[in-house]
């Protein structure tokens, strides 16, 4: 039988949290959220949009999962929370279980922390239908600021997921030759991510010459040629949790001016990685970022500079002018560093550090890309 | 330059609709019918959730676009709407954008459409707390209306989506042999889905022997033996639409157990498949597959019997006891038919099918399932 403690995520801290806000209890809705408290990713949530799980949790007592009849099954078998109430769907609305939950629960007219960003208008319109004398309020922050600090579970999940795919980026860079086009190398490089254990690829922006002038282009049917830069920014999800690594190799000889702008980067990459250190803000490191930037003549007209990742791509902190958050042991965040001329050339690094007590340690570290990688043409 | 003609969808249908509604204009909030409308696909909307893409259509004046900054550059070259509104992410709402339009349109104290199931319930808080004489009304049904019937290029890109992969996993099954894992046999369908024209695998379950008992498993490290039954239920993404295919095989010679089982779906699925014509219901032909059961004695616990797909999985009409939507010419609809015995042996089956003026036309018809596929142990 699972326990609480068997979570992927730190529940100890998410129950403390609740208890410690004021809320009375929350209730959570989306995919991430429901997988972090849960354990289980109910796939048909995201697949089948209507078909809400739903989990309240005072973060005293035992929490109370709502979801479709449909995936009772394996739910039970795979989480550790035991108390599943289902609603049968196009017959019973998810809502009606969760105010019947809540009245249960004494909570009926209680201050709710809900993930208003996420519960869809109609739904929260009926729940305050039913129980007229709840409490509202939204509670993403809770959330976000317990997600920010991962588990140790979590940091070696996130590491074996980052290296999984450095090394499959790294044999499809390595085996790419002239004539293979951008798709071929994203067919090796999806099966790759695939076989290094990931459930799903998330991204596989892989591009040759000069598109990789472009953020995200989709891979096309352009042919390699001898001399062209290859570039990638991709990522899969492993145990639910994204990958996300930027590389750069060379089909041939680097010259001078690869040289140039990739030492030039670099520089400026470790910088912003050293300042990952307890007591900053990603909204300094931004500023930092800004100042190296035009330190070495490189264009910077980003809106961020790296972000937290997780159960999703985008996380808290962010290294962006808006984010005053301040790092703390066991948070992770991606550092990307790059420079791209549209249709010409780009060049593009992306790793995951941990944020330790001391100095920063990066994660990504199987596919190192001091230097840019160089594939024999 | 891109014309509203060019789109994929039928937006000559989605125009009228919104005229002949009681809405004065609709805003589409989710991937699906923002993708549906500028035939644009936004991905960030949804790896990226607060990143939102709206846009406004009264079906008489040009459509108003509202995205984040970031996204713009793409958006303007792909999609044929020319008024594009951007937000700058962290710093401007992109309500508050959404409100400005409204307000330009002159549409600020008019009854509007939008999606109250996807948009979250803070930004609708934000909308009515920054225009109160907003009139608000969920406007779901009336893109699902006009989304049931596919346009002659979304049954073009669906037909095709389907055949290749009933390609991918007819090759893979002719791949199998004993001693390959599901893991490897899912290593190689979701390689040739990608092959196959795909841009991502959207679920690829493949499981054999005892594992084919069960309807979503994730394939395992079980290892295929001579006389196993492999059973799929698999899709990807082409163009943006899902495809969903449901096939059977064995390792080794059919027997009579098999031989039993498999003539009696048939014989359902067949009737079923008979019933997809102008005049029928969902809830009329999930009466009929219920009897049909009884009569073959065959267990038939599920919600469904096949679904509408398209830019999402499952669209209307369901063969469900609750859809009472008659079914019309240009309507696609799966057909599933299976047995289960978890941890025994499943076998499935699902077919896309096209209404027509006549007969019902199956389009997944390049892996004929007429006898289960016997590949050779």
């Amino acid at each position: 039988m699972k326990t609480m403690q068997d979570a992927v995520g730190d529940l100890d801290r998410m129950s403390r949290t609740i208890r410690e806000s004021d809320y009375d209890a929350v209730v959570a809705v989306s995919p991430e959220n429901v997988n972090y408290i849960s354990d289980v990713f109910v796939s048909t949530q995201v697949d089948i949009r209507d078909r809400l799980a739903l989990i309240v949790w005072d973060g005293e007592r035992a929490p109370t999962f709502i979801l479709c009849a449909v995936e009772e099954g394996y739910v039970r078998q795979e989480s550790w929370i035991t108390d599943i109430r289902t609603y049968k769907e196009f017959v019973t609305s998810p809502v009606t279980v969760l105010a019947d939950a809540l009245c249960d629960l004494g909570l009926e007219q209680s201050r709710i922390g809900i993930e208003l960003d996420y519960l869809g208008a109609r739904y929260l319109t009926a729940l305050t239908g039913l129980l007229p004398s709840l409490d509202v309020a939204p509670c993403e922050d809770l959330f976000a600021k317990v997600r920010m600090i991962k588990s140790p579970r979590e940091r070696e999940i996130m590491t074996q997921a980052f290296r999984g795919t450095e090394q499959a980026l790294m044999e499809t860079f390595q085996a790419a030759q002239p004539g293979i086009t951008e798709r071929d190398m994203c067919y090796g490089l999806s099966d790759r991510i695939l076989r290094s254990g990931a459930e799903s690829v998330a991204f596989s922006h892989i591009n040759a010459g000069p598109n990789t002038g472009f953020p995200h282009m989709d891979p096309s049917d352009y042919e390699l040629r001898p001399g062209d830069i290859l570039k990638a920014d991709t990522g899969g999800y492993y145990s639910r949790y994204y990958s996300n690594v930027g590389r750069t190799a060379k089909l041939g000889k680097l010259n001078d001016v690869d040289r140039s702008w990739w030492g030039r980067l670099r520089e400026i990459h470790h910088a912003v990685v050293d300042m990952l250190r307890p007591g900053n803000a990603g909204r300094e490191l931004f500023e930092a970022a800004t100042r190296l930037h035009e330190k070495h003549d490189i264009p910077f007209p980003y809106a961020h500079n790296g972000h937290g990742i997780g159960l999703q791509l985008h996380e808290y902190p962010l290294i962006s002018p808006h984010d005053h958050t301040v790092y703390e042991p066991g948070m992770m965040s991606t550092v990307e560093t790059r420079v791209r001329w549209p249709g010409e050339v780009g060049y593009h690094m992306e790793d995951l550090v941990e944020i330790t007590d001391g100095a920063p340690v990066i994660r990504s570290d199987y596919f190192d890309n001091e230097e840019i990688l160089v594939v024999d043409a």
